[in-house]
């Protein structure tokens, strides 16, 4: 691979692993198993899991689901509140495929009421503590009022109850994941028990969220997952205690542009219009926007005390602790970084290539 | 203009002051304009300061620099250091344009006098303060050396000095920015008396940053001025104090998808993958994303109290202080949003549409 400018890398077969890790355990549980492709964005990554059996997709956009129904896929879930603006977007998709949408509000069902030509499936969006979207977990009367709004309906049919636990983001360890995983399956068991006192049978739970997908094991009162960065994982969730460095999928590989001797710091093509601008903070408070790695054909180990610490549009420094290392690096090398967010660098980048070489596109972006 | 989904706007007119402004100063200090084109990646706005007499630009990368030499620029800076493994591209374009580089290191101008087949200008990357990239401007054996070697070369002519003043960026005031502009220029003027005493005449000073560019008036010492944000401008820049809110060129336009009565909260379509995750401090310390404003066609003012308080890939959260405001706002509503960062929102979003609905394309991110 001759690589001259940044590059974001990716591990077919780490890849693969990390999708079955999941898929096993969505298996073992007997549950629906409908990955996030708004990681991804990308044809050639979904026939990758197409492959592994997958057959029920979530996105994040319906933009996104036309590129995806497009490739083929035939049952996707666009886990974003319903945008009533993108009515004829959302009538032509129902046409042609299993469409489920999400919605919260009782202006938004009224619309749909109205205005949707085809039939859909309907979850309820459900706060479950994360304060970004849906309707709070416990405020029963606007919940079962939104169902019976929804079973009034000509086209929409109520299958659920969804959430995103966001806020298993702020764990720091597997145990902090598991006790956000405990409590956000309470709390849907709660709400579907509520509805079915008021008559609403069969009513599924669908949990999203990367870091309960990968740490819990006990799925059994949940219908569906919807973990999303897992197919790749990043430094965020190494943080979070979702996953190992060993398991992150993805590398930028950047050129060496300078080094400054004075102050231990080399400059590097790649910065926020390669990483994005999201970081995070380590143990002694310094923002890092990634951390040197060995690229992947060499045996796996990451160089201590080399991190990205600043970024410009294109700039990138890396501060480089570990002297020998900083000795050895030479303008015109190629620094391989894990990065900090999956999916908002490779939504930036447009493009992976794979070990052997072979460019994947983000194509549904 | 039918808004669907997130869109970002431009105003032409304010785009074309923005310019005037600048260019006229530039033309009063009887130095050449040379503006970045990393802001707006456009061939079509590029057209319009086409128009308007510019003939010299600045880009920031290889690639951007092929883009805009087939689109007709004949004079382009790339304003970021060589990058040696790009050498082929390099040759490609130095063969059909006047081409200059920017160099700060022995290695990279050995392996150029090596490598290169056409002739090119050189300008030396001094680092003024800002501790990114370039030379210390004190390190005068340094500088001094890399002149004499670039000399030695057969395809390098030394034409000048370069420097971007990026710690301007840490001002908050028209007065601090001032300093640094003071500060920079007398660094400069030093490196290039230096310069002369050993016997390298003509060497021109070339100066970044668009709070320098905006602010200062007297670029007498200088020979060329190559600011980019200006031609949109954006929240930070009115924090650091480069432009007023008034001059901001280009809105986000977003769906209202729900609202949050118990806490004052609108959920947007808009998130990282349209704004970034570029934030500033307000004066109570909070993060802010973007703040509201009325559309361009309104009477200008911003929407106080109201701004963007978390995003995340596609979601945006606006926190409402105006509870008249808050009352007002329906789903499906468009709401308007000043963006803090216009270069990395530009790049992500890949077009803009003007008021009167033009498509504009970002074709050379």
């Amino acid at each position: 691979m001759n690589i001259i400018e940044p590059t974001l890398i990716v591990s077919k077969v780490q890849v693969l692993n990390n999708i079955n890790k999941i898929k096993s355990k969505a298996e073992r549980n007997g549950i629906r198993f409908r990955p996030h492709f708004k990681t991804h964005q990308s044809i050639e990554v979904g026939k990758w899991l197409k492959k592994l059996g997958v057959k029920h997709i979530t996105v994040s956009s319906v933009r996104m689901a036309e590129c995806f129904a497009k490739a083929g896929w035939e049952d996707i879930t666009i886990a974003f509140p319903v945008n009533i603006l993108e009515i004829i977007r959302i009538n032509n998709l129902a046409k042609s495929i299993q469409l489920n949408l999400l919605v919260e509000s009782v202006e938004t069902i009224q619309f749909l009421d109205e205005e949707l030509q085809h039939d859909v499936d309907v979850w309820i969006n459900i706060d479950t503590g994360y304060n970004r979207d849906g309707v709070a977990w416990d405020n029963h009367k606007d919940i079962t009022r939104l169902a019976f709004q929804i079973n009034k309906t000509n086209k929409m049919k109520l299958v659920g109850i969804l959430t995103h636990a966001g806020h298993s983001y702020k764990a720091r360890s597997k145990k902090e994941i598991l006790s956000v995983h405990e409590d956000t399956t309470n709390k849907m068991v709660e709400v579907q028990r509520k509805l079915q006192q008021d008559g609403f049978d069969g009513i599924q739970i669908s949990v999203g969220g990367t870091p309960t997908a990968s740490v819990a094991e006990d799925f059994s009162m949940v219908d569906e997952i919807r973990p999303g960065n897992f197919v790749f994982y990043d430094l965020k969730q190494v943080q979070i205690g979702s996953c190992s460095e060993e398991e992150i999928a993805i590398r930028f590989a950047c050129p060496v542009i300078a080094k400054y001797e004075e102050r231990n710091e080399i400059l590097i093509d790649g910065g926020a219009i390669h990483f994005s601008k999201d970081h995070l903070l380590d143990a002694q408070g310094r923002i890092i926007y990634g951390y040197l790695s060995q690229p992947f054909n060499k045996e796996f180990s990451r160089i201590r005390d080399a991190h990205v610490s600043s970024i410009s549009q294109e700039h990138g420094t890396i501060e480089v602790s570990n002297n020998d290392f900083f000795q050895e690096i030479r303008v015109g090398d190629i620094v391989y970084i894990m990065p900090v967010h999956a999916c908002l660098a490779t939504n930036l980048m447009g493009k992976l290539i794979t070990l052997t070489g072979k460019e994947i596109s983000v194509t549904c972006r």
